[in-house]
């Protein structure tokens, strides 16, 4: 059951108006499927290829939800956040389809073409310290003086109902879905496919995947309670941010369990990915099949989405990532 | 015009009944497009996806072809073929979905990830020293033993009229192309991408790429007559083979042009198709893109068609491939 507090803010419809929203400035993503994956875990493994999603990952998603749904007086003010990853392309790519002004506050230790992308979209970037702390004050002196709307990288319900779109999607394509399994770092992905897998599948049940190295999730699923990261340390980049209030709420409500990996099989995953499937996946979109080929019992006769949840990867560091295996 | 020693041999009928032939066990690959290419190029690119290919590769097309086309007392002895890259990998699947044995000769210095892969497909796999003599002299001493059949790579009638079907795809799907360009290596891709564009389109012209550390076919074309290749040297390892003769005779007849690209050239494409568009390409699947960036003016204000010959490559590799760009 969806948690009684939220029951006004996410309904079936809050979830279609947000996908006809975003129609237009999102990618209606492919849906693959590899035979050698199915014939190693004896199901049908879905994959929905968000790696191809505009800026390159689902992010794209609630971002542009976010920004369309303000008013347009507070649109015109234009939007701002902090972020080093793909949360800051998605906001600036947004911002610049709807011709307003972005924001994003990065980390001076960024890489160089994280900073360019962000830059090629239009969008103005400071550079602050790379503390969480360093960061939120920035953004507050930016939106003090801009009058810019925050756009907060998952804790909401425009990003996470932006999000919920992905599986929409996918159970559109593949209606009797037994499973969905996604990955964990926010719980934006997460908790979208659960509300989707809610309100749109009899049966659907939704699985998230998480690196033992950034357990958090997992954690505080167990214990009943929000236990935040400490120190994380996972390849899975995308993953190393503490799970969100909101986003928690209904992950403990919905999802089913939260299945974790060790980076071993994280880079095994991912290996299998671009070999055998010729997709350019990130760390993070890896973690979900790893979680199935870990747990095959679970998925064995099972017909399961699995999100593949971006492809921004440094060309030049696959082979130090995949070293783990050797 | 089609030169008239082949006109009894490549018909619209025989490109067809290729097609049909193969359906069942080819994949029919995806098209996709790239609004950041399309804008770079100022024309629209439409890129065939040969690398999500059964063998990750094209090769499975010719293969399948030639060994379906055997009438079934000739099937029942086998097939052979001496290889070390992607016509090894379909000679051995295609043999397989047959259910007929396949042999094949392998340099002894071939990488352990293409012997396992011939292996895992059910072949036979015999050693040899890595020089073409040997190589031919093993495959003989097999075909003497087995009373196997001998699948070349590229210089035969059923293999150019299968790597055919990959154009007729295109052209079936993108009917209005105005170009199509494919790498060439032994020349059965671009071959038959010359003869459907021939038989299936109005206007379509055909444009061979090549790098130029391999520049035998563009040197035989300038001079109309084979030149064979004298030690070649490039990153595109799938195009080292010198054109085949009656791929060249197709070629020179058929084809535009047939325009080099630099290593650097080569690399840069690779990156760009791996990061922009999220798919994993071998450097010869890259090569048609690099002339498309290299002459701009050639494929401005167009619609062309290319083909992504491949996708197996060594991830391990990537970075190293790449360190030509710092």
């Amino acid at each position: 059951m969806i948690p009684d507090s939220f029951s006004d803010i996410f309904t079936r419809k809050v979830l279609i108006d947000s996908s006809n929203r975003i129609q237009k400035v999102i990618h209606h993503t492919p849906v693959l499927t590899c035979s050698h994956f199915n014939q190693v875990c004896g199901g049908e493994l879905h994959f929905k290829c968000e790696n191809f999603q505009k800026i390159g990952a689902f992010k794209m998603r609630g971002a542009s939800n976010a920004i369309l749904k303000l008013p347009s007086e507070k649109q015109k003010l234009g939007v701002a956040t902090h972020s080093s990853g793909n949360h800051a392309q998605a906001v600036a790519l947004a911002a610049k389809m709807a011709g307003i002004p972005a924001y994003i506050i990065m980390p001076e230790n960024a890489p160089q073409v994280k900073i360019d992308a962000v830059k090629e979209y239009g969008a103005k970037v400071y550079f602050c310290k790379p503390t969480l702390e360093a960061r939120e004050a920035s953004l507050e002196h930016v939106v003090d003086q801009t009058g810019a709307i925050f756009i907060p990288p998952y804790d909401h319900p425009d990003i996470i109902a932006g999000q919920a779109t992905a599986s929409m999607e996918l159970l559109k394509e593949v209606p009797d879905l037994d499973l969905i399994i996604a990955p964990i770092g926010g719980g934006g992905l997460l908790a979208g496919a659960a509300l989707a897998a809610y309100f749109f599948s009899e049966k659907c049940k939704v699985y998230g995947a998480e690196p033992a190295g950034a357990d958090d999730a997992y954690r505080s699923f167990q214990n009943k309670k929000l236990e935040p990261s400490i120190g994380p340390k996972t390849m899975a980049d995308g993953l190393l941010t503490s799970v969100g209030k909101m986003n928690f709420s209904i992950i403990s409500k919905l999802v089913e369990d939260i299945l974790l990996v060790e980076e071993k099989e994280i880079a095994n995953a991912m290996k299998n990915i671009m070999e055998r499937m010729k997709l350019m996946v990130e760390p993070s979109a890896a973690v979900p099949l790893a979680a199935v080929l870990k747990n095959n019992v679970l998925f064995k006769n099972k017909k399961t989405g699995i999100i593949l949840s971006g492809g921004n990867i440094d060309l030049f560091r696959i082979h130090e990532l995949l070293q783990i295996l050797k």
